[in-house]
């Protein structure tokens, strides 16, 4: 490797330097992070290439292939722009990180910035069963529907059933691994394409960087950063969907878990996340922008049954409930053995009831009103 | 009504009069259970009689007919025996009742002591699912094979699975709302008099006493109050289930619920249990273990002094602490309003403890983690 290199761009350019940087450090990397954040991304690049810096040697395997115009070009001829921190669209959830991404590829008509205010990110398993599915587009839609804009990753199974399901009612955006370029899985291009028309797509990779394995996983972060609260819809116990759930409890995001069969694996991971004590049980779109919402503007009723007749009875009149025959009628001596009650009590209960129009005179006794004659609950 | 009664029996005689307060009041009644306590159940029947007590008249009614010398020649003509409070076969736990039974009528080989030491219900909907059943005959079969007593309501559904299951691998008990003389449902005659063969069938209502909708209800406390703890596994919004649970909460009896897919409405009142942290979410037998056994396992908070583990807290995070109680588990609603905060923040605030190993989950709500698993500060 050379003493020293010369870069074909102009260095004290912060985007151009904070793009260099996005290829010359990979997602999560805190020691950069640091770095931008004391001395800036043109002073870093400096200390990189006259090598003042005895660990930033592992940087300089990919300083001959710099070449961060061609980047911004290669986005920008996608109709695509690059996001620095202090850009009005900056999503300032990414502040948080440990290590904040140097810039954002974003395509896409979405104000990325819009997001903290009102959005969810909702992810899972690739392995999804038809259940996970269903469940994913049921939420997705009703946050979509509410105003939240819905994020998550662009994989199959969950991620894309969000995805296409936030979009027929409203906004999606996905988070990718890869250069927002190209689609991964290519299966979801046509899903990217709809995305970068009507929501948009983000990664903190230039156009053309292969989606890797440790990218996957430090995109989660991101998500969950972007975001007002994550859920996980369907999670083995090692699904990389519980790591954007970690992401987003450690930034004191709310979690919330959607449960499943005991029976099935695919719930497991979701099941463990309440367990522990890190999610919060959610059933459906409602209970989620609960947990997500703004102190209460999204607030949930409690689920509830319909009312029954002989609610809200105290326990002496539901003893002559249980007392009343459903066919003939029972004389009122019968009534308070049956009840263990006085006449007089049986009497009154009686009254009530009858005004209810759940008890009536029937032969020579009392018996229930039958149930098609009842009043509404 | 005559003035004064005379008894066809020998009323100094404890059980009998026990027998006698069983069919003259029914199950649950305070003042009875109170008396009962106050003056014992022989004085309390010479107070009936000669009338001397006004609130006492409705009990009369019942007393021409009463009879517990033929109610115990009817329970011994089936093999079966009276329980009364201080027996060494006495349930204790039925003691913290507010309204404990006068006495027990039970049938079947099982030493009822012995329950409070290794037991759990299992409960759930009549109108079960698959699913449902499913689970609940792993979980029983699990429990059991681990010589917990499984302890249900021989409902159809979930009650009927669960002590077939137990039956299978171990012990069941059965605690009814009628008489112990007939089965209720009929169609579960064959596993009533399978029970009373190999585990136990118990009432708190006489031979020949019908299962009417509040000893149904009363019935659950029973359940709740005889064993170690209780899990749900199928239950409606409105299921009668739900009360073995908030039983079982009130007596600081650890609750577990089983969750399903969130579009069958039989595990709704599963999901609603585990949301507002009255329930634990438990997934297998080895769980339901878990959490039963725990009790009184709990170590004692040693006292602290130099660097303690929730240095270095927020004031918020630490509002939520010091809110958090050592031993039992506070319900979020009683945190909000112990530490001042909204639902949302505690819930923010609960998650980051959970991930510092500082707070858990713990019968219907949140503690501290005990000082010995704590992680080093």
């Amino acid at each position: 490797m050379p003493g020293r290199h010369s870069l074909r761009f102009d260095s004290a350019d912060e985007t151009l330097a904070r793009a260099a940087w996005s290829r010359l450090a990979e997602p999560g990397d805190v020691k950069v992070a640091s770095l931008l954040a004391e001395v800036g991304p043109t002073e870093a690049l400096r200390a990189l290439v006259t090598r003042d810096v005895d660990w930033m040697q592992r940087y300089l395997t990919r300083l001959p292939e710099l070449d961060p115009p061609r980047d911004l070009r290669a986005l920008a001829s996608l109709g695509g722009r690059v996001l620095v921190p202090g850009d009005a669209e900056w999503p300032t959830g990414l502040n948080q990180l440990a290590a904040p991404p140097p810039c954002l590829w974003v395509r896409g008509p979405v104000e990325l910035a819009d997001l903290a205010r009102r959005s969810v990110s909702v992810v899972g398993a690739r392995a999804s069963t038809a259940y996970g599915e269903h469940v994913a587009g049921e939420l997705s839609s009703g946050l979509a529907g509410r105003g939240f804009a819905v994020v998550s990753g662009l994989a199959y199974g969950i991620d894309g059933t969000a995805h296409r399901a936030a979009l027929g009612s409203g906004t999606s955006v996905a988070v990718v691994a890869g250069g927002v370029d190209r689609a991964y899985p290519r299966g979801h291009d046509a899903l990217m394409a709809e995305l970068v028309r009507s929501g948009a797509v983000v990664s903190e990779v230039p156009p053309g960087s292969a989606p890797t394995r440790s990218r996957f996983l430090q995109r989660n972060r991101l998500i969950a950063a972007m975001t007002s609260g994550t859920v996980v819809v369907e999670a083995a116990v090692r699904s990389g969907a519980l790591s954007t759930a970690r992401a987003a409890a450690t930034l004191g995001r709310p979690v919330g878990a959607v449960p499943g069969p005991v029976t099935s694996s695919s719930s497991a991971g979701c099941h463990a996340l309440v367990r522990e004590g890190r999610a919060v049980l959610v059933t459906d779109a409602a209970e989620v922008a609960d947990l997500v919402g703004r102190i209460g503007a999204d607030a949930v009723d409690p689920p509830r049954g319909g009312a029954g007749p002989f609610d809200g009875l105290d326990d002496v009149t539901l003893r002559v409930v249980d007392a009343l025959p459903v066919r003939t009628g029972r004389p009122l001596d019968r009534l308070c053995v049956a009840s263990g009650l006085e006449p007089a009590t049986v009497q009154v209960a009686l009254g009530r009831l009858a005004l209810l129009g759940l008890a009536e005179r029937h032969a020579h006794g009392w018996r229930r009103v039958p149930a098609g004659r009842r009043p509404p609950a």
